[in-house]
């Protein structure tokens, strides 16, 4: 049996109803192009601002999977 | 034309309700006395602790905002 | 009157639901166990991803509590 | 009750007498012009040296205060 | 002769000419409502790409001062 | 109107003549394969030294670009 | 012979006087409840100030002891 | 079904033998005194030279374990 | 002749047998698919822990290759 | 005229009295051998424990000085 | 073959023209008094403000070098 | 008694075989030319590949040493 070994790449999701939601927003996409996601993890929380409201968040996001065969 | 130059105050905002409550109370209370305010980056989050629940979220925010003329 | 210490312990609270559910989670937790719970911060945000959704949220915590009397 | 909001800004208090010194010396200058400090937190102590001798110290502070009404 | 204390701002000067030119462009616009800027630090180098080519540099920057007298 | 999702690719982009040569030449390398490039962030500057000069710079770029459909 | 470990707790000491006394306060009151305190690391200070003054000063600790025997 | 919470503590596992022994032996302490361990992770690598060789190894590492009931 | 540009991928290396191990175990793979791998840097080293023994080591690489021609 | 060049070396002071003196003493150490220091730079603050008490305090230090002329 | 060790040296290149200019300032300095210079590494970016304009740039770097034989 | 003060050096030592090799690699060649070294601390762990191998581990180290009498 060989050892497993993932790849890690970095998104940014957004949405306008909070950071939650832009987290799933990212993982969501990801998944229709990568299969076997695995885990994730923030990496930052920012957003855009309009009009004194904020208009959506940006959360940065690494997701790792599992490579199952050669690339 | 000039090029745009914007200045970054931090803030922390704060809400028993959680994390996306408290941004939302700092970016209003900013929006108060800055025009233009352009984006935000969380910078830490904490919260304290009152009999065994959280009392409040503290959310360390950089806000950015565009100087439109000398200040 | 003498001067107070804290002791800081690690954890880690998770959630279906979200971060906020996570830190929750893991401060109710702690307040099983720990008197005089103070303040936390959160010291990393990660998740796990089952069948392209997200599984649970995972978010560490550093929780700080007062030393009373010796251990 | 509304929920509070607090400002952070940042100063550098020097003394040639050591670091406590250097950090009583910007809290005293900040609290000449900003009402309700509240908290510290040290970014950097950093120092200038004179013919082999410490000149003075320079420690890097955030200082935290509360918003209290609109700015 | 007392200690002097400093203030560190946080700026963002932009360009479309490259990292220096977006590093004068926000000591220029801080120093036009800032008497005795001392220093400066790069906090971060980010910028837009517009058609495939960089559309301005952004350079983060603080910028410390002295307080001559209280604020 | 769906949230957008991007994502953010690492490169390293060199230039024997300096900083801003090094990332122009990473990003206009990067947009002869991906389309819709909207930021850059710079990680890291180094470079090569021979016979005592530099020989070329190397700049670490993380590069966004905005997820139209399904990669 | 078996190879020492350690174990490493994390602390705040705090004291009015400064950021030696706040240092020693934690000590010292670690001392009473743990055995074979061998060295501590700063990880942070801070303070808190009331009527512009320095309450207490706040001394983030990591300590570490050798673990003599299963705990 | 309740969410888990997980305990995270940090040891030094030390080796005159390499890291990964270091590792190992701090696992194995570890694991004397605490049920349910379930992952580490490295965070410094330091040793002790002693006549111009190694003595040994130093390997910080936090430890995480589920906490299975009100500890 | 062209200033060379690289790309950074990301990746987690696996293995029971230590650090080393997965390292090479990560490299291997991604040499697989990825022609002209030139370095690696390795970003953490973290593992699982199973029945009190190091189930696995999970080592998180940047590995960087040329980018020859327009990918 | 010419642009300065300054050196940076790192030095670790100790004392058993407190940060400041460990600082003082570890730049009259460096004033021994090296002319021209001119500033200080604090790394880290960790000290040794014994019986319960600091034995001395140990701070890392950056400390850079002007090169004249050709080392 | 033996394996080949590298010295790692901190120097401040400065100069008022730009941060490019800065770092070669301080690389030509290094290459008078040390053979072998191989890689360089920018730390800081930093600069002196005289009358709201830039009077240097300061530029911290590692530099490396091949050490070729007993120092 | 006076108080010691330690040096601490940067080097970076390499081998084809491993982490541990090539941390041994530079200590062995920092012990030739520098008496009295005390600790190591490794700072990163890079490495080049060649042909999809890797070809040479290289390990950053800061090692300190006590400075007995004036340099």
């Amino acid at each position: 049996m060989s050892n497993h070994v993932y790849r890690v790449t970095e998104i940014v999701g957004t949405s306008p109803d909070g950071i939650d939601a832009a987290i799933r927003s990212g993982i969501q996409r990801a998944s229709t192009t990568i299969r076997g996601l695995d885990w994730f993890e923030v990496t930052e929380v920012r957003g855009h601002i309009v009009d004194g409201e904020i208009g959506h968040y940006q959360v940065g996001l690494k997701v790792g999977f599992r490579l199952d065969a050669p690339e």
